[in-house]
C-alpha cells in the first residue's frame, strides 16, 4: 500500500516518517484504505521554514486576497460535499444526515465565509489611533499557527478547515495543521481543496500545510519553535497540558480547549413546573452525537427529593429507550468506560448503563451521587466522561449547592433552569454569581449543546476548560484576535504605516477607535 | 524598632512574619528608618480570603463607586505629594524634580483618573450583542489581582497605586499589592491613601491590600492559588519566569513585563544627515533615570564605517562628560556590573566606562561589538544591562543587519532612524519588517524612552519582553482588558443580565458592538 504524502511548502511530498497508521471505521472496526505517515522532525522543520517564509509574504497581501482564498475554499468544500460526507462518515461514524451534510459542513463553510468577511472589513484588528500624539496601534498577524484538530468535528474544527484555521488565516497567518489521526482521509480531502484554493488565489504556497501525525516529543519541540507564532489545540486535557507547558515556557501563545462538564443546575420551581419537558431537553442534549460535544451536559445539579427522583426516573426511561450510537473511535469507547469506572470508584452510583457494547458503543449511562459524597471527592467526581454518560449530583439544600458550585473547576458553559412564575428567582439570585465566574457561556433555561457562530459567542472559559478566560475559539471577529500581536507605531511616517492606521480609512467600513470614538471616518489633517 | 504592619482586610495589622528588612538610601548606603515584615503564608492566606470576599462585592457595585474611589485616591496622593516625593527620593535616589514631583506623580494620578473615566464609561469591556440570537457577551472582572511592582517607578508602577493597580481596580477587581522591597515607605504612604479612599467611597475593605515582602516559595504558592484571578508582574526576568511557570501550570493569567533591550537601527542616511543630533538624542535617552527605564535604548545597530566611528566618538565624549547618577539600589549596581562583565566575556569591548563608582553608581558605559561577533553569541550579547550602559553593534552590511534582526529576542520597543531626504527609504523597506514582528512599539526617528499613557500605546511585546504579545501594560482602555474574563450570556432573562448587556445602553456613552456595529444606541424591541 503506498503511503499518503504530506502537504509541505505547497507540495504533496513523501513524508520523512518514523512509521505509519491507518484510519479505522469505528462502526465496523475495519481498517480503512490508505496508509498515513507519522512524520519525523524533518517534516516539522521543513514545514516551519516554509511557514516562516509564507508569513512574511502574507503580511504584505491585500485583505481581498485572503478573503478570496477563504471564500474559494468554502466553495470547493461545497463542490466536494458528497465525497467529504461519505469519507467523514466512514472515519467517524457520525450520521451523514443531518449531522455531517446538513449541519457540520454548512457550519464549516459558513465559518470560512464569516472569516473572509472579517478579513475584508478589517475591524477585528481594532485599529486604535491617538491623532494628537501620533501613536497608532493595531492587532496584526502573529506568525505561523500550528493547529491540532480534535476527533469530534471532522469538518468544523478540522486543523485544515475549521474554526481555528479560518481565524488564523483571516488574521493573516499561515497554518500548519496537525490532522487528527482518527480522520486522516477527511483531512486529506480538505487539504486538497485548501491547497487548490491557495493556488487559485495566489497565496504563498506554504500558507496551508498539513502533516498527519507525529511523535509526542516532536509535538513538544514544535510548539516551542522560534519560527512559530501561536498554537491552537482542541483535544484531551492530558495531551493539551503537556503541550501547553512546553509552549508556556517559551512564551508561545497556546490556545487550548481541553475539557468541560458544562454543569446545569435545575432549580426546584423549574422541576415542578416542567420536569418532563426538561427530561426531553436533557436527554436530547446529552445524547446528541453520543455525547461527544465539548458542551455536552455532563454534570447536572438537582435538589434531592421526590421531584428529583421523578426526573431521574424519566431520564432513565428515556436513556434506556434510545439505541446507543457508535462512538468516534475505539479509544473514545475505552476512555469512556474508564471514566465511568473512575466516577463509580469515587462514589457515584449507576442509575442505568455503565457497560461497553459491541461496535465501539457504550450503554447510555446515568450516574448519581449525593452532594455530600461529591464534596468528599470533588476533583475525582469532575472526571470528564466524554461520550453518552452524565452525572447527577443530588444536593440536600441550598448550602450544599453553594459548596458544590464553589468546588467546580472552570467550564466552557454552565446554566440554570428556573420556573417562569418567579418562585426560583430568589435562589437564582443567590446561586447564579457562584456559577457565573466558573464558566465562559452562561445559560438560562437551555441545554449547553449548540454553539452558534455569533460575534457574541464565547466558546472558552476559565482553566482547565481553556488556558485563558479572555479568549473564545468560536465567534468572529473575537476568535481572530487570538492569533494576533499588538503592533504599535510611534511617530512612524505616514507612508510607512499599515493601511489600517493611515489617516484615510482604507475601505470606509473598518471600525477604528479614533481618540476614544469608534468610527468609520478618515482622520482630517 | 517597631515593625510596620501589613494591610489586610481593611486593617493595618501585625504581620505574621518570618523576618524583617529595612529600606536603604541608595545615595548614602544608610538604612532608612522603619522595619518591615517578610510575610509568611498566613498573611497571604488571609489576604486571599479577604480578596475573594471583596471580589464578590465589587462585582455588584455601580461603576460610579469604583470611579469615585480611583478619583479620590488620585486626589489624596496629590494632597500628600511633598511627603511622597521626599520619601521616594530617599528610597530610590530618583531626582525630586522634575522626575518624581513633576513627571512621575502627575503621571500616576493621571492614570488613576483615566482609569476612573474608563470604569465610568464602560466601553473597555467591549459589550457585544447578537440581538437576533439573544447571545450577549462582555469582559468582566477576573477576580483578585496580585501585583508585583518593580523597583524603577516608585509611584507610576507601584503595586498599590500604579498602572496595573489602576487597571485591575477599574476592571472591578480587588488588588493584593506586593510592594517592592526597595521602597517600602513609599508604598506604605500610598497604601495609607488608598485605604483611606476605600473607606471614603465605601468599597469593600479588602479592595486594596498590601504586603511588603515574602519568601520566594510563598510567592510561587500565591500565584497558583485558586482564589486568585490574575497576576501583574513587572521586574526581573529570572524572578518573573519562575512565577510565570507556576501560574501557567494552573492556567492563571500572568501578565509580565520582564526585560527589553529596545534595539534602534540608525540607517546610513540618517547618520550622515544628523549624526550629531542623534548623539544628543541617544545620550539623553540612555542616561535618563540612569538608564533604569524598561524602554532604555540598550542595543544600537549601526553600519560600520567612518560615520559610525564618528558617532561613537560623539557618544563617548558625551557620556564621559555627564556625572553618573545614583542607581536605585546596591542590587542594581551589582547586577549592572555583572551584566557588563558578561557582555565583555561574550565579545563586546568597552568604549568607555565599565567600572563601579562609590555610592551605588556606575560609570556611564558604552560597549561595542562587530556584527560578526554578535552573531557568534547572539543570546549572551542580548544580556540586559539594566542601568546606564548600552551596546553598539557594528554591522558590515545590510545582510549582516538582517541576520542580527533575525536573531533578536522579543522587545518592548524597537525602531529606525532614517534620513529625511529619502536615501534610506529602500533599505528601510527591506529591514523594517524584520524588526516590526519582534517588538511591541515600533518607532521612527525617535528614542524609545517616554511611554505616553495613550489608548494607542503598546507597552508590551513578544516574549521574553512580556508573556503574551497581545496585551499592553500601559494605555487605557486596553490595559484593563488583561484583568478580565469573557462572560457570555445565552438566552439569559433580561432582568438578570448585567446592565451593560441589557437593551438599554446604561449611560448612553458606552460603546457596544451590536450586530456588527459599534454604537451608543439602545436596542429597540
Amino acid at each position: 500500500m503506498p503511503m499518503h504524502p504530506v502537504l509541505i511548502a505547497g507540495q504533496w511530498r513523501a513524508a520523512k516518517s518514523s512509521g505509519t497508521f491507518q484510519a479505522e471505521n469505528p462502526a465496523t472496526g475495519e481498517k480503512l484504505p490508505g496508509e498515513f505517515p507519522i512524520s519525523t522532525w524533518a517534516d516539522c522543520d521543513a514545514a516551519l521554514d516554509a511557514a516562516a517564509g509564507a508569513a512574511c509574504i502574507l503580511r504584505t497581501l491585500p485583505p481581498e486576497q485572503i478573503a478570496n482564498f477563504l471564500t474559494r475554499f468554502a466553495e470547493r468544500i461545497e463542490a466536494r460535499k458528497s465525497e467529504l460526507v461519505e469519507i467523514a462518515h466512514a472515519e467517524t461514524a457520525l450520521p451523514k444526515s443531518p449531522r455531517l451534510a446538513d449541519v457540520e459542513l454548512p457550519r464549516t463553510t459558513g465559518q470560512l465565509r464569516q472569516a473572509a468577511a472579517a478579513a475584508l472589513e478589517g475591524s477585528w484588528a481594532m485599529p486604535t489611533i491617538d491623532a494628537k500624539l501620533n501613536i497608532r496601534s493595531t492587532l496584526a498577524a502573529i506568525g505561523p499557527v500550528l493547529i491540532f484538530g480534535p476527533n469530534n468535528f471532522p469538518f468544523a474544527y478540522n486543523g485544515v478547515a475549521g474554526g481555528d484555521f479560518a481565524a488564523a488565516i483571516a488574521a493573516g497567518n499561515p497554518v500548519i495543521a496537525k490532522a487528527h489521526p482518527c480522520h486522516p482521509n477527511t483531512s486529506r480531502l480538505l487539504a486538497e481543496e485548501a491547497i487548490a484554493a491557495v493556488r487559485e488565489t495566489d497565496l504563498p504556497p506554504a500558507a496551508v500545510q498539513m502533516i498527519y501525525n507525529l511523535a509526542p516529543e516532536d509535538g513538544l519541540r514544535l510548539v516551542t519553535d522560534r519560527r512559530l507564532g501561536a498554537v491552537g489545540f482542541t483535544g484531551s486535557r492530558a495531551a493539551g497540558l503537556k503541550l501547553k507547558a512546553a509552549a508556556d515556557a517559551v512564551g508561545k501563545p497556546f490556545y487550548a480547549e481541553l475539557s468541560s462538564l458544562n454543569p446545569v443546575v435545575i432549580l426546584p420551581g423549574a422541576l415542578a413546573e416542567r420536569g418532563a419537558k426538561i427530561v426531553e431537553e436533557f436527554t436530547g442534549s446529552c445524547l446528541m452525537a453520543s455525547g461527544q460535544f465539548c458542551t455536552s451536559p455532563g454534570l447536572m445539579i438537582l435538589f434531592a427529593g421526590g421531584a428529583a427522583e421523578q426526573f431521574i426516573a424519566g431520564v432513565k426511561a428515556k436513556l434506556e429507550n434510545v439505541t446507543p450510537g457508535t462512538l468516534l473511535s475505539a479509544g473514545v469507547a475505552r476512555s469512556l468506560a474508564a471514566s465511568v469506572k473512575m466516577l463509580q470508584a469515587a462514589g457515584a452510583e449507576l442509575v442505568t448503563g455503565g457497560s461497553p457494547l459491541l461496535g465501539n458503543r457504550f450503554e447510555n449511562t446515568l450516574l448519581r451521587v449525593s452532594g455530600k459524597k461529591f464534596l468528599a471527592a470533588p476533583e475525582k467526581l469532575q472526571t470528564e466522561a466524554f461520550g453518552n454518560a452524565s452525572l447527577f449530583v443530588l444536593a440536600r439544600d441550598e448550602a450544599e449547592v453553594k459548596a458544590i458550585l464553589d468546588h467546580l473547576e472552570g467550564n466552557l458553559t454552565g446554566g440554570f433552569y428556573s420556573d417562569t412564575a418567579g418562585s426560583d428567582d430568589a435562589i437564582y439570585a443567590r446561586l447564579a454569581p457562584l456559577l457565573r465566574t466558573r464558566v465562559g457561556r452562561f445559560l438560562n433555561d437551555k441545554m449547553p449543546t449548540g454553539v452558534a457562530v455569533s460575534a457574541a459567542m464565547n466558546h472558552g472559559g476559565p482553566f482547565p476548560a481553556t488556558g485563558h478566560p479572555g479568549f473564545t475559539a468560536v465567534g468572529i471577529p473575537a476568535s481572530l484576535r487570538r492569533f494576533a500581536a499588538l503592533h504599535c507605531y510611534d511617530n512612524v511616517r505616514p507612508s510607512r504605516l499599515p493601511a489600517a492606521l493611515r489617516d484615510k480609512n482604507p475601505n470606509g467600513k473598518m471600525w477604528r477607535l479614533i481618540d476614544g470614538n469608534w468610527s468609520h471616518e478618515d482622520i482630517s489633517a
